[in-house]
């Protein structure tokens, strides 16, 4: 048996979904979401949205799953926790790649996780990884992070945007991926924590759309597309060789196509390219370390 | 103090990487290969090696490196050994990813590894990754690792192919990297294993020009240059999330621009892609199996 809380919180990832979906669609005014639903022989599944070549995005995905079943001592071991029989596990995950190089990559994970009858805990990563660092960008996606956790907490910030700096990180390119955002695993399940948890959910479409707005129809140049297409590359080293959402998926036998909609439609690795002093890729690679404050007052 | 037989091995090894770079620029006839010699803060360096845009190789490395150090606790570990203090470890690696989607990718990695005063061992390994499956170009891939491994000993062949199979193997796809080939670890060090080391080492060239000359100029379609740019998001899949090489060079604080020489220099992830019924991209997927012989009298 599935607790209440469980159903409550996965029909709530439902919701989320197709709202967000319905806002990028708008936005994007061409493509619409497929849909496909898939299930897991072990317990639960899934449904997959993903869309490709729309007037702005050229590769996007919002992926909803709730997947349970015998907790593994595999898995009390990773976990670090005592005990434990039965397990669920629900959430969104977004990846959305723009075709515009001036036009930044987002990414967020809301979930929720149960062992049944001992503990349950709330986890969430949001971060932007702008192809070319833009601070006014920067500054309006982290303050826009910062008044969805102060309306909370106002710890809440600080804490997981420092999180988020170690956790979106390339130690192979000693880079971050991309400006960070906020992140953080096993928040305490109770009333303030569901309303910043679905806060900080249903913040994502008017973060997102902000940019489809502003940034779509900026004019880039061939050398900028160039650059966007090696960018994308340091994005799949990081999801294929670190990001630990990929990595449950494929030791948990999800379904690869469903995990694997997070990476780029097109991808470069150029041998060791040149980066000109002074560029604007220069900037941004001075910028894509830890501890940078983008907030503004 | 590096041994005797160190310095031996790492002086093989140069020549090898020389010896392959001549035979592959040869049979390419337009680009060079460009060198990067770079140095190891704890110890040792490498010459990197690269290709980029010939008019046969799209991108391809030829590295030699030769690192030593110190033996930290969790190398004992994960080599699961009693005892040691200083190690050295040189070897080469290839990877060639050519225009032409009726070519395959090859890759080779010849290695030498020495604990100090303890002990010493060889590994290699040698796969062809087509991006179609050519029942005759698998044939002679297997029938010309098999002949060099026979003239060393018969027992070779067979073991070192299923360890290959097991070795070059997406899990999360269920699918081997390609037609899989030879490898091994741990092969004692020896004169019989030193001279099979060293004919594999050397059949490399004619093994790949072969395919230089046979498929480089074959006509093919836009749909099949689009599957080899799909394919070769396997590759980077692969080598990114489990190939030990890369992860042992991402710990062991190696050059990223080195180790990565073998990503794709264009990859494509479309979403979930259509495979037509009985098309030659269904025959390779169907043949992307551990177990299969191609070998032919």
């Amino acid at each position: 048996m599935i607790s209440k809380n469980s159903i409550a919180h996965q029909d709530y990832f439902i919701q989320l979904q197709d709202s967000i979906c319905k806002a990028i669609e708008a936005a994007d005014g061409k493509a619409r979401f497929l849909e496909d639903k898939w299930e897991r022989a072990e317990g639960g599944g899934g449904i997959t949205k993903v869309m490709q070549q729309g007037n702005i995005i050229e590769k996007g995905g919002v992926n909803f799953s709730a997947v349970h079943g015998t907790v593994s001592p595999m898995m009390l071991r990773a976990l670090e926790l005592e005990k434990g029989e039965h397990f669920f596990a629900s959430g969104v995950s977004i990846v959305m790649h723009p075709h515009n190089p001036l036009m930044p990559i987002i990414h967020m994970n809301v979930r929720y996780f149960e062992i049944k009858d001992y503990t349950s805990w709330y986890g969430v990563g949001i971060d932007l990884t702008p192809h070319y660092i833009v601070p006014e960008d920067a500054t309006f996606f982290h303050n826009k992070l910062k008044a969805v956790c102060d309306t909370s907490d106002s710890s809440y910030y600080p804490k997981f945007k420092e999180w988020a700096d170690n956790y979106f990180y390339i130690p192979h390119r000693a880079e971050t991926r991309g400006i960070g955002g906020v992140f953080f695993d096993r928040l305490d399940v109770n009333a303030k924590n569901e309303t910043f948890l679905k806060n900080l959910g249903e913040s994502f479409a008017g973060i997102y759309t902000h940019f489809m707005q502003k940034n779509a129809k900026l004019p880039f140049t061939e050398d900028q597309k160039k650059w966007q297409l090696l960018r994308r590359g340091r994005y799949a080293e990081y999801n294929l060789a670190y990001d630990r959402g990929t990595r449950f998926g494929f030791e948990s036998n999800g379904r690869a196509e469903s995990i694997l909609m997070s990476l780029p439609p097109v991808t470069h690795w150029d041998y060791n390219p040149d980066i000109q002093e002074g560029s604007s890729e220069a900037f941004t690679l001075a910028h894509l370390k830890k501890g940078i404050s983008w907030i503004s007052a």
